[in-house]
């Protein structure tokens, strides 16, 4: 597979610094900021209902994330999203915890009924959940599940018209068409918390300078996974606490030419 | 006095990977969920009093922290507090600043008479406040206390009937019966801000996977403490900086080995 | 001119240790906390009506910052502003991301007008933008200005009667009688989030503990830079990660030396 389009979407995303709007939840917020930061994106963070319409106006991308959801954060959410709707803004909606508790899932099947979602990420339990398919879940994290991801992420794309992502061994992406997968990134993101909301602000940084979603997302899911394996490789074996100061220098670092040499891309 | 009850539980908490569910405050979050990820532990922080319930009855403990508690996240401990122990799921709480504004001390008796709270821990100003004992505070820290801390453990564990701990220069555990002293930790943790809210929640992990409260709690503060002191010994020259990346590397990198060798507890 | 202020507020700071009470948005809460506590500070976080006046009495400084602002945040910094200017604590304000929406550009002169600010920081765009002048904003971030930065603090000090830091490439203080220039610091700042924030409770800690505001204020910003410009000497080329960690190591290990020796500041 060709990976110029890749090189292309992160030189521009470090031409234009798009500006990322997130709402998202309370354990995220700082990593989220540091890490679109360090890759060249412009972080905002608003949930005031009072705001948020005109935060995600003049923002290149809408990140929706219920990982600690209130009932405030989801009325701002769905303002933003149907905002970002009207001004032809991608939306970026990250279900963290479908299935987990019912107001989860309720909550991520509304926000996908009111608001036109551009990109949906999550892991394969999430995603399951959202779409009503059996996979067990603890906590927020992903449980053991045994169906086909793959098949799991075309039939989510399909029934909810949009691009889906599910991240894990490998990371697919789908849009009831094409079937991309991605095979960098590392372990070590899973003993860091908050690695997959930040991947999916990522998504948006990438939604926001490339029109074509399937692009961009697997673009950012390259970038992002590049990083996190060089980072590996350099303080991997530190532990997890220095892997996640080394991963946002590593984006800091990015550049075409690792990007080149290791992106590992295929179509499904 | 023999470790071996230590290492049990350290084993046990690796083997099992229990869902800690945090209800804490807006300035640990991350560090919470990454300390926990990094000892081996599940965090889930979720605090809509439309979800609270849900998980709680999921999760292997419930930790409640007012160090940045408002009137909704106050409602939402109390609720999932009932349903912990409603489900027998053991709550550890934190009541931090208590003394400090009245709000806080009125919060945290609140907490402590409508919840069956297993483990208290604070530093002695704050267990001093809930309990109406005179001792100086000073915004959320410890003041300066003439008191004996061993005294105060005791009298507390038997007014509230729970466990008690108090972290200090030694760390004393109570519980109206028996007193056990550990004297692990360094005084870096001091300069790092929330590695007493973490320490709770490492409380809440261990109570998840073993039944005897005053072994669990006890595990919980030798493991804590001996990561710290790895920590310190590797990074503490640097600054508070380098130990608080560190102290996440040795919470990963903890094992029985270490527990034995540097395990400093004793029987009051 | 004479640095000699600057260390004595630093020693005072040091000997003193304030309690700083900070009513700050959630993305750097963590990163604030940590910040102060290396420095030599005792920060406090309390936002609830119900208590913000309590803590504010027994604080040496309060902070307010919109950064993630909320209706009840507003009221709490409002409240708590109030009783700050009763009991004559002084009240630092950073108006982060006026201009940006409208609801932020009103909450900032809201407060402006209720409170009685003692220091008010900002980028150009947010002074500009609270004292409606033209500037462009774009989200959270200084656009780019053609104005002159040092006209434009005099001004909004005039205006405003308070004194007014605006920082950038240099660092502006201005009370509408006397202007100081900083010029410590270091570029890689605006690559880690919350360095302004960060810093506008630094301003805090140092007002508690040194009356006149013009000096107080510059000794902040001069030991902000100071420890910045080391921290990016040892570790900026490895990235925003690794500067974010040696930065607060170096707020840590700031010294009267290396401040005398460091230390860039003039009269205007």
């Amino acid at each position: 597979m060709n990976k110029d389009f890749i090189i292309n979407s992160f030189e521009t995303l470090r031409s234009e610094t798009p500006l990322v709007h997130n709402i998202t939840n309370v354990v995220v917020t700082n990593f989220t900021a540091n890490g679109l930061l360090a890759l060249g994106a412009s972080p905002v963070m608003a949930n005031a209902i009072e705001e948020v319409a005109d935060m995600a106006k003049i923002a290149g991308a809408l990140v929706l994330n219920i990982g600690t959801l209130t009932a405030d954060s989801v009325e701002a959410m769905i303002v933003a999203g149907k905002t970002a709707n009207q001004f032809n803004k991608p939306v970026i909606f990250d279900p963290v915890g479908a299935g987990a508790t019912p107001y989860r899932t309720e909550t991520a099947r509304r926000i996908l009924a009111e608001v036109n979602v551009s990109v949906l990420r999550g892991n394969a339990a999430e995603i399951a959940n959202v779409i009503g398919e059996e996979w067990s879940i603890k906590g927020v994290d992903a449980g053991e599940g045994a169906g086909d991801v793959v098949s799991l992420a075309q039939k989510a794309a399909q029934m909810l018209n949009t691009v889906v992502v599910i991240t894990g061994k490998q990371d697919i992406i789908a849009n009831g068409k094409e079937t991309f997968i991605v095979e960098n990134g590392h372990p070590i993101l899973t003993k860091v918390t908050g690695t997959g909301c930040l991947l999916t602000s990522v998504i948006g940084a990438f939604t926001a300078v490339e029109d074509n979603l399937m692009e961009a997302t697997t673009a950012a899911l390259v970038c992002y996974g590049v990083a996190a394996e060089i980072a590996a490789e350099i303080k991997g074996q530190e532990g997890p606490g220095s892997f996640q100061i080394e991963f946002l220098n590593q984006l800091h670092h990015l550049s075409s030419e690792k990007i080149q040499l290791l992106a590992k891309v295929k179509i499904q």
